[in-house]
């Protein structure tokens, strides 16, 4: 696939000095067009060893306004970065809505580096490159413009190149392999290049091939297709993904058919008071030296609780809190999201959350407001929410696969257990604040809220990332059951892989 | 996931009987709407022994109007079948635009039998699963309706019912495993069926998880929202792939810049006569030995040859065929399709003539059609023709998977020699017939041409699956350099290889 960047194309000085100030003058006014478009775009610049890749990050900075263009290599792992998921540094560098973000390498260095070095073999690179074309489409979709270039040269010009540069004290090729290698390795690297660019060639982010020998008709191209593909996206509608081929099941019209998993759970379920403060002690004490075990054994624990509104996770979050050592764990509330969070796709703000490996984070509340109120209220598309249980499972399995522990919990009470806490929040002072307009609104979806539940846990609860769902009419009977759920699990996975 | 088929829904004798009637009415209706909108529909019936997936057809083809349904089973491979890539007998069982296939199981089947009866790791079921996403969302970008049913049980309910049929005698089920190994063999089958499911459940081709303990609930349920499907999918537009989000490179406008692969071929080469003819004969007779050779190894052979009107791609050819013998191979010329092959996705009428393990196939013109004649003439849409790429590399790679050789050439001729070629055939009686206006025509379009061959060759030359460019002027020459090609890649092809 490369015999066409190997053609000998070039641009005279002249040419070059004629085409350049009309280029950069018209790259500006699409970079602010961009802009109050609102539009994200990520520039991704990948090649052969040699072609030039600084030179060109270089020559786009100077083109380009530099107050919307961040620029990211990924050569040095920070410690933060080994501790998180790998694509949490890709999350990181996302440009928000309306600015760009220029990429050395981004998610495609690690895989071709170690498909060359033989750290991994084809069956292990192909599954990175799925996530790849998983991740770019789910960035286009969200409406980021993603701009991949691969800059090549043939094997004289690289060896060339490589040669000048060897006579630089900095360049860390001071000495050439000789002919038989050097030429060996070069085929080589064009073979797992290969592999990957056309594993990853799709119509929303195709790659761009860039012949590198001549640097001026390098710069020129990826100018001016940098500018034209800026122009058509601002030109055409957000792309989308293919609609649905179909609804959600269409049950029979009688109630037998159309129970829920929620209708399944005895809510009647309680416990004594004694037996209540003897279990909370023991069990507090276990969590304890169990988040301590974790720590020492670097594995992460993600809690995450749902529920209907009064369902009791505030109180649930305070049971484990109140007895985790407050340098191991961090809760996080999510509310409304924030503009700098607004202007990134939705799951951006949760990736930012990650703990740090040995650490617990507890969300109230999560990533599932997508399919859940953004989908009975209507804040997201239908296309949107649908994709998310997608891109759900694709996050949390990062997260498993990186040794995070993940529960999910839901939080579920009786229609009229419910009323009876609403009524309660309305008549004490010190309650009130917690109840709003919103939660009564909120009462009236009801049926549909069960819905958007039984779907969710349908589609989203699964053996490394499963989903409990709690009977909360009673709440000493809720917390033992949060708590003994969450020590199962932590001693499990911490006795059958320890470290 | 499989929580919500565990709930106890059922269907009383009254209800479904009030239901069947106007249900069955409005199948029929749905399905005479679908022909007339020619939309093509694929059910694929799914999930655990027992749950009565036979039956669940059975239904279908009582309230279907069968004249317009064809059901598929998968589990007798027959020679045909394993002689050929994995997925030609899928091709194969796809319903032509209005008509509807129910699949047993379909791509489903073996994947998750092997990970079960741990014939594959993970990793492999991963990339198999990978395939079967893009192969949906292939069919859904061509307008198929793809329907997706899992039935399930809960352990308990399964026992019961295996119990039941390993008192027939025609069952497989004489024996029950006992207890302990039974509840083994649930849970692993659910873990694998999980991971299946999970990460085919897209929002282009969703799951339906069905709880099949109660048969009128199961049967209800599946025909209802089989129902609603058909008649949401008439209502929508069809469903398309995201726009890419960029045009091909923006090329400086100088001319050194914007030479193509075409560009530099050598045209002037030329061969003598005497040293043509000598060379000709040593190389058809290595090509039939070697075209013995490849059959004995089992190794199909496919080559593929495109090239500009009049560039020399049948004498080409016939300096192969009269050279290999007669039972090996089989010449395909591509003309337009015919009705039954336009009622299908546009690379069915190529997988249909995938030879057998050991034969050669020789395409006059082939799937590349779609990038070439189809986006210069404006025959495909913009979308269609980017998409194929990817499309096109699949292709290729499951035919080279299945241990398939392919080489693919492009025979180019100077405008200025095809003149010559035309004015000969205008001129010459039997010849008259190979020169229509149509070539005149698309000789205007030489440079659109010159840049949808040079992307082509960009985005498909791959080293399994090379393009070999031809110089043409000199028909010895072209020849001479066809055959070589092949001798050269078969040799080293069954060398390296030998079974």
């Amino acid at each position: 696939m490369f015999e066409a960047t190997k053609v000998g194309r070039s641009v005279s000085k002249s040419a070059f000095k004629e085409q350049h100030d009309d280029l950069r003058t018209q790259l500006l006014e699409a970079q602010r067009e961009l802009r109050s478009a609102q539009i994200p775009v990520v520039v991704l610049i990948a090649g052969v060893e040699a072609a030039g890749k600084g030179e060109v990050v270089n020559r786009l900075n100077e083109w380009l306004d530099t107050r919307g263009v961040q620029t990211f290599a990924f050569w040095d792992l920070s410690d933060e970065e080994r501790e998180r998921p790998r694509y949490w540094r890709f999350w990181r560098s996302l440009p928000p809505r309306g600015e760009l973000a220029i990429l050395f390498g981004g998610w495609y260095q690690a895989p071709i580096e170690d498909r060359f070095h033989e750290h991994c073999d084809d069956s292990i690179l192909a599954a990175e490159l799925n996530r790849i074309v998983d991740f770019e489409r789910m960035l286009t979709h969200d409406g980021c413009l993603v701009l991949k270039f691969w800059f090549h040269l043939s094997e004289k010009d690289q060896k060339r190149r490589l040669k000048k540069l060897s006579r630089d004290d900095r360049s860390r090729w001071k000495m050439l392999p000789e002919k038989a290698q050097f030429s060996e390795h070069y085929r080589r690297f064009e073979r797992v290049a290969e592999r990957v660019l056309r594993h990853t060639d799709r119509g929303i982010a195709p790659w761009y091939l860039i012949e590198a020998a001549d640097e001026r008709y390098r710069d020129l191209t990826v100018g001016k297709t940098l500018l034209q593909a800026m122009r058509s996206r601002i030109k055409r509608p957000l792309p989308m993904e293919p609609s649905p081929t179909a609804d959600p099941l269409d049950l029979p019209e009688t109630a037998e058919a159309q129970i829920t998993l929620l209708d399944q759970l005895d809510l009647e379920q309680k416990l004594g008071r004694d037996f209540y403060k003897r279990e909370l002690k023991r069990l507090q004490s276990e969590i304890n030296e169990l988040a301590w075990k974790a720590y020492k054994q670097q594995r992460s624990t993600v809690l995450v609780f749902e529920g209907v509104d009064a369902g009791g996770k505030g109180g649930a979050i305070r049971r484990i809190t109140s007895a985790v050592d407050a340098r191991l764990y961090r809760t996080i509330p999510i509310a409304a999201p924030t503009d700098e969070e607004k202007a990134h796709h939705y799951l951006w703000r949760f990736w930012r959350h990650i703990p740090r490996a040995g650490h617990m984070i507890i969300y109230d509340r999560s990533w599932y407001g997508r399919v859940l109120v953004e989908r009975v209220e209507g804040f997201a598309s239908d296309d949107e929410w649908r994709r998310a249980y997608t891109e759900i499972n694709d996050f949390e399995e990062q997260l498993v696969e990186h040794g995070a522990i993940l529960l999910k919990f839901w939080l579920h009470i009786s229609q009229e257990e419910q009323l009876r806490r609403f009524e309660d929040r309305a008549n004490t002072p010190y309650k009130q604040y917690k109840i709003t307009d919103e939660d009564w609104r909120n009462r009236e979806q009801w049926p549909r809220y069960k819905i958007a539940v039984n779907e969710m846990v349908a589609r989203t609860s699964t053996e490394s990332a499963p989903w409990t769902l709690i009977e909360g009419d009673n709440k000493p009977f809720a917390r033992i059951k949060v708590l003994q759920t969450i020590c199962d699990h932590l001693s499990a996975a911490l006795t059958t892989d320890p470290k």
